[in-house]
């Protein structure tokens, strides 16, 4: 019955606490059965090679829905010896019927003390963060015409070009930037300045530094920060996080109607519903009020490049536009020069400047990007340009999301009109970074989530919207989502 | 005449502008004279090679004062061609009398468009950020050990260790850190939280916030902020930055007289004087103080390292540690975990976290350090040991600079006792990062320095002291510190 014995992969070995009943998900294709070794350790000591026995395991097959891709096999026994702690590693895999399926390397994807082989795993998933694992495959494949490698002696200045306003900004991170934006399109760089910052975070409060202490009013009071419900979670926090004098949080731009100075942030495509925005509460009482565009989602892997965002400041994120949350870069595009140079203010006496490690290798893999859409020949593929790859894969994400929603009694998704995309050169939805996902009957949608699917979700209400709402990571990790997709799915069948 | 005729750099090639009268200063040992190549370039276009004039110009070698160490050699001609720019380098270099002389590595340092040989090269030089340049020659000799690559794959996620209270710091950098203070002696971490931050700059605002918004008094107004004058020159401007209604700046700890709660910012070092502090405002009319300890300078190239210490809420910092400033890392050392979580959570709202590259490099770099003190054999160079060798180059630059002062009508210096250091086995004195001069017949310190003598220092206003007295910069570049030696030396001798 076996075809053959297929690889042993050290990665799949892990060490964990003595379990009573032991559940190992593992990716791996279809038809498969496996055998494990397992090697019982000695309490904090090392591994006691004498003890080893090898089990041949209860295997469970879990048909998955059609949508995931990869299947999830379980693994389980309830007969373990007592042990104070076991090594589990994959020993070896027999392709059962399918000859063709090549073992994808194995994953051991967590242990939990159940009572139930019936039940899904119990393990909590984590989707609040706006982590960007997904897009860390197309990564994988340039890491090497990405890699930057700094000598001992690099970088030790502060200072990068005490000709440019923001004194602290490497030339050639300016020059990334500027030809980033040049080739998608989606921002005017000529004749602005530009600002980096320790992350777009950083630079939302140079924002509100620099627009309240310029008020031509000088109002003794702290002028309202807005911007319409559902908005970004962080922005409140943020905001009154020291509970300055010069700016406050006031809440949804759209109920804003004081007769006072006031700061909108317009947030397009929008976070947490990927909706494209406007500002809504200017002009309003004949109040002129001060913007902060937020654009860090205005990429072609989310939406349709529609025009060339010429605001007079937007704000853009590294994290965001490839990936690398890490790196903590941010840039502001400034069009008033006084605007700038108060920006840079906040930066130094925050915290003088920004990483230039972070700076080199933001520079470094923009280029990338850059040179790789120069160089694409006709003929080559999509998938080696890094916009086209990531939209393909957030694309087939949401198809599959709207798939398993379409059946749901619980949860409805906001539709997306179409546009003209001029980067791609096709008419495209958005396909947000994140899923706002609507409880269909008025419920608490985050705690639904949370206690029956044990999905961490972040709830609407720190949106500035009900709790009937949840933010739902889209760029998760490839085993969370689909494992999140499949609670989901399975809703009934396991009699929730 | 000449003995030898030495080598042809070519890093000592270098464009310039069309000079009227040309000037160059190259660092060379005593007793040699110069010739050039000039090379004419057409204007705009690459070089003119059939257009070479080799010319021998007029030397001058101006006698420098003993303590310079290395002598600034003048070339100038007046008789140059008319070119639109011209290349020069270093040609020949012929030792006239002393044999033993090595030529260093001669650097072009700067043209001047000048009206006479008599006067002194007329370009500021800039003393007043605190650069860490001096370093960087140990960095250069350790670049590879120290290098750092970083893949395109790597690091893309805002999250490091979710099991630590700063969930964003990298494991690797929280035990580098632990290992250099054990190393050196200089501060307990053992049962402390470490949070990293974007330099100590943001640390110090997070312990402000943590500090004001864990007061137990929970009093509507501001808490004061004060420090005991002559303090560090940012700590005003960044506690008042956005005028928080949780802190404010309330000036020199000396005079603090209210009855009212406030945090004491204790720098020891201190910045900008260098004196070994203690809290002085502490306990005045019965109000308990609270405490930030600004550690950045207490590391052993700058002071004897007395004893470990221990205080509640410890700020360092690497820009001052190893002198990588374009870094921006910064840690602190906190005993309480509410606090740790506190100065976390300012850390996230203000930036989500702290650059990875910059933590990754951080890491390595105090790994090295650590790793040349384990491996350091009986018999091999101390200039082999980070802190060894950094000292070395602070103390020689402070016993130049007081050479020159005992000389000086116009400033003084301060000094420092003796102390034994636990960690170089050693008695000595403090050889702080930046000098803080004084006129001597209480004028304006700065204004003197700036305009007799072309050189940019901070004022003593920015510190919260008189004008009277100027910081200036201790570990600029070679070429600078030693051409303000030359300047402040030749004060009488060239009219002032």
């Amino acid at each position: 019955m076996p075809s053959s014995l297929l690889v042993y992969s050290p990665s799949t070995s892990s060490v964990f606490p003595s379990p009573q009943l032991l559940r190992v998900r593992l990716q791996l294709p279809f038809g498969v059965a496996l055998f494990f070794r397992w090697c019982r350790l000695r309490s904090g000591e090392e591994e006691d090679d004498g003890c080893c026995l090898s089990l041949l395991l209860q295997v469970r097959v879990r048909r998955p829905a059609p949508v995931f891709g990869l299947p999830s096999v379980y693994v389980s026994s309830r007969s373990l010896p007592p042990l104070s702690s076991v090594r589990v590693c994959v020993f070896g895999v027999f392709v059962v019927p399918l000859e063709k399926m090549k073992i994808i390397s194995p994953i051991i994807m967590g242990v939990n003390n159940i009572l139930s082989d019936a039940s899904p795993p119990n393990s909590f998933i984590n989707l609040d963060q706006g982590d960007t694992a997904l897009l860390e495959s197309y990564w994988r494949k340039m890491k090497e015409e990405c890699a930057v490698v700094i000598k001992g002696c690099e970088l030790l200045s502060y200072v990068s070009d005490r000709s440019n306003v923001c004194w602290f900004m490497m030339p050639e991170l300016t020059d990334a930037i500027k030809k980033l934006h040049a080739l998608v399109g989606n921002a005017e760089t000529d004749d602005r300045h530009i600002v980096v910052g320790n992350g777009s975070t950083q630079l939302f409060q140079a924002s509100l530094f620099a627009l309240s202490s310029s008020s031509s009013s000088h109002s003794p009071n702290p002028i309202n920060v807005v911007a319409a419900s559902p908005y970004y979670s962080g922005y409140p926090d943020e905001t009154d996080l020291v509970r300055s004098s010069l700016y406050k949080w006031s809440g949804d731009a759209k109920e804003y109607d004081k007769n006072e100075a006031y700061i909108e942030i317009v947030t397009s495509p929008n976070n947490p519903d990927g909706s494209i925005r406007t500002p809504v509460a200017s002009n309003r009482r004949g109040v002129e009020g001060k913007l902060i565009h937020d654009l860090a989602y205005y990429w072609p892997q989310y939406t349709p490049i529609t025009h060339k965002a010429d605001q007079d400041l937007m704000l853009f994120t590294f994290s965001k536009c490839t990936g690398h949350s890490g790196s903590r870069i941010g840039w502001a595009i400034v069009k008033d020069i006084d605007m700038a140079k108060k920006m840079t203010t906040f930066v130094v006496l925050n915290s003088i400047g920004v990483s230039k490690e972070s700076q080199t290798r933001a520079a470094k893999i923009m280029e990338v990007v850059c040179n790789s859409y120069e160089n694409f020949k006709l003929g080559s593929k999509n998938s080696e340009l890094f916009f086209e790859y990531s939209k393909c894969l957030i694309k087939e994400r949401w198809g599959k999301l709207r798939e398993v929603i379409k059946q749901s009694d619980y949860f409805i998704l906001p539709n997306f009109p179409k546009a003209y995309c001029n980067f791609t050169n096709e008419s495209s939805e958005t396909y947000p970074a994140f899923a706002w996902l609507m409880h269909k009957k008025d419920e608490d949608g985050v705690g639904y989530l949370e206690k029956k699917l044990k999905v961490l979700a972040r709830s609407g209400n720190r949106f500035g919207s009900g709790p009937r709402c949840a933010r739902i990571n889209m760029l998760s990790r490839d085993e969370d989502f689909d494992e999140f997709l499949r609670r989901l799915s399975n809703i009934k069948e396991i009699g929730y």
